[in-house]
């Protein structure tokens, strides 16, 4: 029989009343044939609720005894859907991490899954029962608790798919599928009905927040088609799956923003070999992620240097920064909370040219400068002040026909 | 090192500041040149918060799924306490039931201890760290969650403590010790300093609520000192241990009323041999205990015959009991709730005769009526209506002096 997972977010889990309305949609996927595995999230709040306890003992207290705390809010939540699902009229077995055989790497708050041993899943599964397996958590070989970092429930619903070779894995969620931008910035924006994994997991770099970026890896790695939809109202969502020809047709599939970044720049540096490599190596050592570099030459034939990381490193990559200045020689660095990252992603790009410049000019058109660019083969993203940025989002929508017509032409 | 095993309940988990306030009494033990191992329930009114979710869906629900949602309440405060400990400067690690080897029977919501292997958990005190347990949880052989039914946390902790030949067990509470009589119900009731295994069992089945049975069997068998105290005031507390030849000089060390029970009478059965064991079977074959039972013969030859048992039990009793009524040919039968066991306790009683006559001249002397009577080498139990329970057991703590000289004389 063929398999579907299900999985349900902290909002979708948010009461019981929802809780049963899952249940009787999972019904329905097993009246049409389907063995069906369900992977759940802590309640709405209840995660926050309990590392707040644990902040408030210390807030920087031990990994591994947050992810005890944490993962009690993922088995609370598979016991009550499991009830749910028996209250419809089908028997259902819930699964810690540890039942389900999840394993991951030792690294508390942030770990990686390395298997899935489904067996007894599969054991469930074939006694006609439905599985309910507990998101978020892992076991490491030890048998010490573990968490994969805030909402990767999405990447265990993804890996047990994967696991059970399930047909499809529907991620139920607020919102009703994946829009080619923010609804909130652009009015009428065009949901995406079909999307490929790489498209979808260039714009969770560049700020799409719907997925986490390591559910799409995982349904990449073992072509498991995702699909985004609405736990609270019955409409279809957005496939994410390998590409296919028809994606190339649309020249741009999205367009993102994120203001999570900040851009350090270093001025008066050497213009020689190997200036770059010190200090992307000194950053590296840190731990810090550097996203978008530039290197400019000045008038003085000293070289300036541009990259960004998350606000979150900025703290960290300040410091590297004054250590690297001092050690090459160079007159200062500045540093730019204020900025923008656009991105706009489509396979199309690959086929057609000119997408960049037409992107650019769009953006000049309406008087936003550019700070920096990069590009990978179906993503162009630039950075601008951020006061832009919903100007830029909204400019670029209408360029690239993100919005609905009646919306556009209104 | 001598170990000792710390056991903190719902209201002494019930906020961080009472947690740290804990942690802090640890260190103490610790710093005394002790090895703690500490047992924790739920904070207080979690587990009622998560079955009150249950009930929401099915209260009749899955058991396996009843004891998957409740445990998740004792991890959240393993986790805690542990931070808590580590806040004040020990090394601490937490430990679930399936990680501390605490293996149960299969039964969920009222499963019982079959071993702990306690191999981790002296790794660890060994380590000089303090390991935190779980109460309330256990796990099968099949990796399924268990738990032993409310405050077996008790349960646990005395358990724990005879895994690791513990030297002490010491039960922090909400009440200060162990009272000869309900400090509500008796104003200036003496404090128990000290308490046989055997009288804290009758006390306990005669409705001294302050600990678990099991765990004062578990704690009897193995030789483990238990300790009730109080988490919020610094002072000493009850000692419940092996009988010492002192025990005896107190004629009665307690008194207590149970209030749960309901008598059952069937009147006018046929008085032959096999009878009794006709009635007992058939209430047995459903799973009811019963308490006290009387049987005495009325003027016309025939027998009545009377029994009690719990109120949560009388549905099921009813219906066997009318059952019975038919096939003995029985007149008919009667229940009466409004009833109450009032009992005495004391080692003493086996060395001083005259006990129970100058019980019952007590209640006599205060018009109370004795509708039944049962005894054991150390306690005696007599029914009376329920009316009368307050007054029985303030006339009967008086008379064997269970009140403090300077309020008894006020």
């Amino acid at each position: 029989m063929p398999i579907l997972v299900h999985k349900y977010g902290g909002t979708s889990m948010g009461n019981i009343e929802r809780i049963l309305s899952n249940a009787r949609r999972v019904a329905r996927d097993i009246e049409k044939g389907y063995q069906v595995a369900v992977v759940v999230s802590a309640m709405a709040g209840e995660t926050n609720r309990l590392l707040g306890l644990a902040d408030e003992i210390d807030p920087n207290g031990s990994g591994r005894e947050r992810d005890m705390l944490a993962s009690a809010g993922e088995q609370v939540s598979i016991a009550l859907m499991a009830m749910a699902l028996h209250r419809v009229g089908h028997d259902a077995i819930s699964f810690t991490a540890p039942q389900a055989g999840i394993k991951t790497d030792p690294y508390h708050t942030r770990a990686k899954i390395l298997s899935i041993d489904s067996t007894r899943i599969k054991e469930v599964l074939d006694a006609g029962k439905v599985a309910v397996v507990a998101g978020f958590q892992g076991v490491t070989e030890d048998m010490e608790v573990t968490t994969l970092g805030r909402g990767a429930s999405d990447t265990t619903a993804a890996a047990v798919a994967a696991a059970l070779g399930a047909e499809r894995c529907d991620i139920y969620t607020d919102v009703d599928g994946v829009y080619a931008a923010d609804p909130r910035m652009v009015p009428g924006a065009k949901k995406i009905s079909r999307i490929s994994y790489d498209e979808m997991l260039e714009m969770a770099g560049a700020g799409s927040k719907v997925l986490q970026t390591r559910s799409v890896v995982f349904a990449s790695k073992y072509k498991v088609p995702l699909q985004v939809l609405s736990s609270f109202e019955d409409k279809p969502g957005t496939l994410i799956s390998e590409e296919v020809k028809e994606m190339e047709q649309v020249l741009v599939t999205g367009v993102c923003s994120d203001k999570s970044e900040a851009r350090i720049t270093l001025l008066g540096i050497p213009d020689q070999p190997g200036i770059a490599a010190q200090v992307f190596e000194a950053v590296n050592e840190e731990g810090i992620s550097v996203d978008m570099i530039i290197q400019s030459k000045g008038h003085d034939g000293l070289a300036n240097m541009s990259f960004t990381v998350t606000k979150a490193d900025l703290g960290d990559a300040r410091k590297v920064t004054e250590k690297v200045c001092k050690k090459l020689g160079a007159r200062e660095f500045s540093v730019d909370e204020n900025i923008s990252k656009i991105s706009i992603v489509g396979v199309g790009m690959k086929a057609h040219g000119g997408v960049a410049a037409r992107m650019f000019r769009t953006l000049a058109a309406k008087g936003i400068n550019i700070h920096m660019i990069s590009t990978s083969e179906i993503k162009i993203s630039v950075v601008v002040d951020q006061d832009y940025t919903e100007l830029a989002v909204r400019t670029l929508a209408k360029e690239f026909d993100l919005v609905e017509d009646k919306v556009a032409s209104a």
